[in-house]
C-alpha cells in the first residue's frame, strides 16, 4: 500500500480543499473554514472523514443539494443552550458555530449543550469534541448519521443510522482520551474498503434479512449493519438519534436523507455538543493529572495473550497526528485520480 | 417460579423499608425517601435494583460504612451546574437531591448537569433518568458501578466496572423511551442469576483470563465480563467512568469499592444526571408527538425471522410496571425468607 502512497502537506490539502470550495461559490472566509477542518480530519487519521468526502459534498452542492451561503443562526438560545439552523450549509461551518457557541456559554455557566438542525455531514465526530479542549473543556458530539444502515432490534427496515458519539478529555502530559465511536460493530465505510480490497467481513459485522451473517461486503445492499451489544446498541443508536435529530427539529428515522446516494434533498442533518467546563467542578490542572493517572492505571494492567498494549481511546489519533504533522498526510492513488479529476473539472490547481 | 411467588403491594414494600432504615437509625424523612425510591424500582421491574438490595445496604450502615445522618451539600455551584458531595450517605438520597436541583436549574437555564460524589450504590439508572420527565424534560444519568468487573480491552487488570447510563424521553401517547443499560453485554447480577439457577451463560457474556470464553458462572470469579462492541464498550465505560468519577472527585479506576464484598470502606461513588428542558428547544407536545411517531416507525418494520414483535426501550419497564401497580410486586420464596430474617435482626414487622 504504502509504494501506492504520496505524502501532501496539511497547508497544501487545505488549499486545495479551499480553491475547490471557492470554485463552487463557498465565499473565501467558509471555504478557508471548512478546508481547515476536513484537512485536520486527514492528519487525525480519519481518512474516511476528510477530502476523501471533497467529490460527494462537491457533487452535491453543484446539484444545488446545499447552500453556498448560509444564514447560520439560533433559532433558540437560553443560558446554557441553543439551537442553531444550519440554513442547509456545510455541516463544518454549522457544526464548528455551535461548538464555539457552546465554549463561550460553558465558560459562564459550567456546561452548554448547542444543538444543530438543517446541518449537513460534518466530518469526523472527534473534530468537534476536541475543540474545547484547549479551553480546558470536556467535549461530547452526537450526530445523526447521513444514512439509514440498520433496523430496530428485531426488525429489517431500515431505521436507524450508525449515529456515533465522541467525547474528548484532556489530560496533563499524555493525549487527551478521545472516543470516537459508531453505535454499530462496523461503521458502513469498513464495508466498502472491504468491498474495495475483495475482502471478507467477519461475522459479527452484517447480517441479512433472515438474519443470518453476512460476510460478502459486496452483498451488503441485502443485509445491515449490527449494533454493538445487539439490543444495546439499537438503544443507543435510536436515543442518540431523538437527542440530535428530533429534539433539535433534525431528520431522524425514515426521513434520513442518503447523503451518498441522494446529492439534491435537504438532508436536515441534526446533532449536538456539549461543552463542560472541568474548572466548575475543580481545578483543571488536578483533572488533567487525574486523567494522566487514568492513563497511568490502564496502560499498567496485565495483558491477555495476544495483545502487545492496553489502548487508550485518542492514542492511535495522538500518534497519526505527530506523524503525519512531521511526515506529511498519505494520499492513496486511487484518492489522487479522483482529487486530480475534480481540480480539472473546477478548473483549480491540482493537489 | 410463579408458584413460589408471593405479591405484595408497593406500600407494604416501602413501609418495611421505612421501617427497617428507621431501625438503623435514618431519620423518619430520609427512611421514607429511600423507601418509596426503592420500591419504586421493585414496581419498574427492576428487581435486582430494589429491596433485593436492602439486606446489603443494611449490613453496610450497621458496619459503619455509611452515614445514616449525611449533610448532602452542593461544594461547586454555577448556574447550570453544580456538584453535590453525598457526605457517604445513601445514593437514593443523594441522587434524588442531585435530580431535584438539575431540573430546577434547567427550568432557568435550559439544561443542567449535576455530579455527586461521595454517594452510594441508588438503584437503577432509570429511576434517576425519568425524574424529569414529568417536568417535560429529558434524563440523562450515568454512574461509576459499585464494582469493578472488567479490564481495559486487552488488559486482565479489574479497572472498570459496568458504568450504566440511562436515558428518558417523553411521548404523548406511548410510554416514555428509557433506555437502561450497562456499558457490558451482560450485566453482572445476570451472571449471578445464572449461578444461583444452575445454568450455564452463553459465549460472549465473559471470558477467563487467558481470553477463552468462560460460560460456567460459578467460575465467573476467574474471568470478567465483555463490555459491548469490544473495545468500543471498553472506550464508554471508561469515559462514562470519568464523567461520574475522576471529574467530580469520586472514586474511579482502582480505588473502586467492591460493595457487595466490603461493607466497610466509603465507596465514594460518582454519578451524574442532566435534566433537558424540551420547551427550550421546541414546543413539548410538538416534541412528544414526534416521539410517538418514532414509537410508530419502528413498530411498523418488517420483523426478522423469529421476532414476534419490534421493542422498544422503556417498553416492558412500562408494562410491568402496570401489571405490579395492578397485581402486587412478585416475591421470591428466597427473597422473602432474606426479609424475615432482617425483619427479625432489626426488630420490625415483617412484610
Amino acid at each position: 500500500m504504502t509504494n501506492n502512497n504520496e505524502f501532501i502537506s496539511y497547508d497544501e490539502l487545505q488549499q486545495f480543499i479551499k480553491s475547490s470550495f471557492e470554485a463552487v461559490g463557498l465565499s473565501s472566509n467558509h471555504a478557508d473554514k471548512t478546508a481547515r477542518l476536513m484537512a485536520r480530519a486527514d492528519l487525525m487519521g480519519q481518512d474516511g472523514h476528510g477530502v476523501f468526502r471533497l467529490p460527494q459534498y462537491i457533487k452535491r452542492i453543484r446539484a444545488g443539494g446545499l447552500n453556498v451561503t448560509p444564514n447560520i443562526h439560533c433559532v433558540e438560545d437560553r443560558t446554557a443552550m441553543a439551537l442553531v439552523d444550519g440554513d442547509n450549509g456545510m455541516g463544518h461551518l454549522v457544526m464548528s458555530h455551535a461548538t464555539e457557541l457552546a465554549v463561550q456559554k460553558a465558560a459562564k455557566t459550567g456546561i452548554a449543550w448547542v444543538g444543530a438542525r438543517h446541518s449537513n455531514h460534518a466530518g469526523p465526530a472527534s473534530l468537534y469534541a476536541m475543540m474545547p479542549l484547549e479551553h480546558d473543556m470536556i467535549g461530547i458530539y452526537v450526530a445523526v448519521g447521513s444514512a439509514n444502515h440498520l433496523p430496530p432490534w428485531g426488525g429489517t427496515d431500515m431505521l436507524l443510522s450508525t449515529n456515533p458519539i465522541a467525547v474528548a478529555v484532556p489530560s496533563a502530559t499524555n493525549p487527551p482520551i478521545v472516543l470516537d465511536m459508531a453505535t454499530t460493530v462496523a461503521a458502513y465505510g469498513k464495508v466498502k474498503t472491504a468491498a474495495q480490497r475483495g475482502e471478507m467481513m467477519p461475522e459479527g459485522w452484517m447480517i441479512d434479512r433472515n438474519g443470518q451473517p453476512l460476510t460478502d461486503p459486496r452483498k451488503a445492499a441485502d443485509g445491515f449493519l449490527l449494533p454493538i451489544g445487539g439490543a444495546k446498541g439499537y438503544g443507543l443508536s435510536l436515543v442518540f438519534g431523538i437527542l440530535a435529530g428530533t429534539l433539535n427539529g433534525a431528520h431522524f428515522g425514515q426521513d434520513v436523507v442518503d447523503f451518498n446516494a441522494d446529492s439534491t434533498t435537504t438532508t436536515n442533518t441534526g446533532h449536538f455538543i456539549i461543552a463542560l467546563d472541568i474548572a466548575a467542578f475543580t481545578d483543571p490542572e488536578r483533572f488533567k493529572t487525574g486523567i494522566d493517572e487514568v492513563w497511568r492505571q490502564m496502560k499498567s494492567s496485565e495483558l491477555l495473550p495476544g495483545y502487545e498494549a492496553v489502548r487508550l481511546p485518542g492514542e492511535r489519533l495522538a500518534q497519526v497526528t505527530k506523524t503525519r504533522e512531521e511526515n506529511g498526510i498519505p494520499m492513496t492513488k486511487s484518492l489522487r485520480s479522483a482529487l486530480a479529476e475534480l481540480a480539472k473539472q473546477l478548473d483549480v490547481n491540482p493537489l
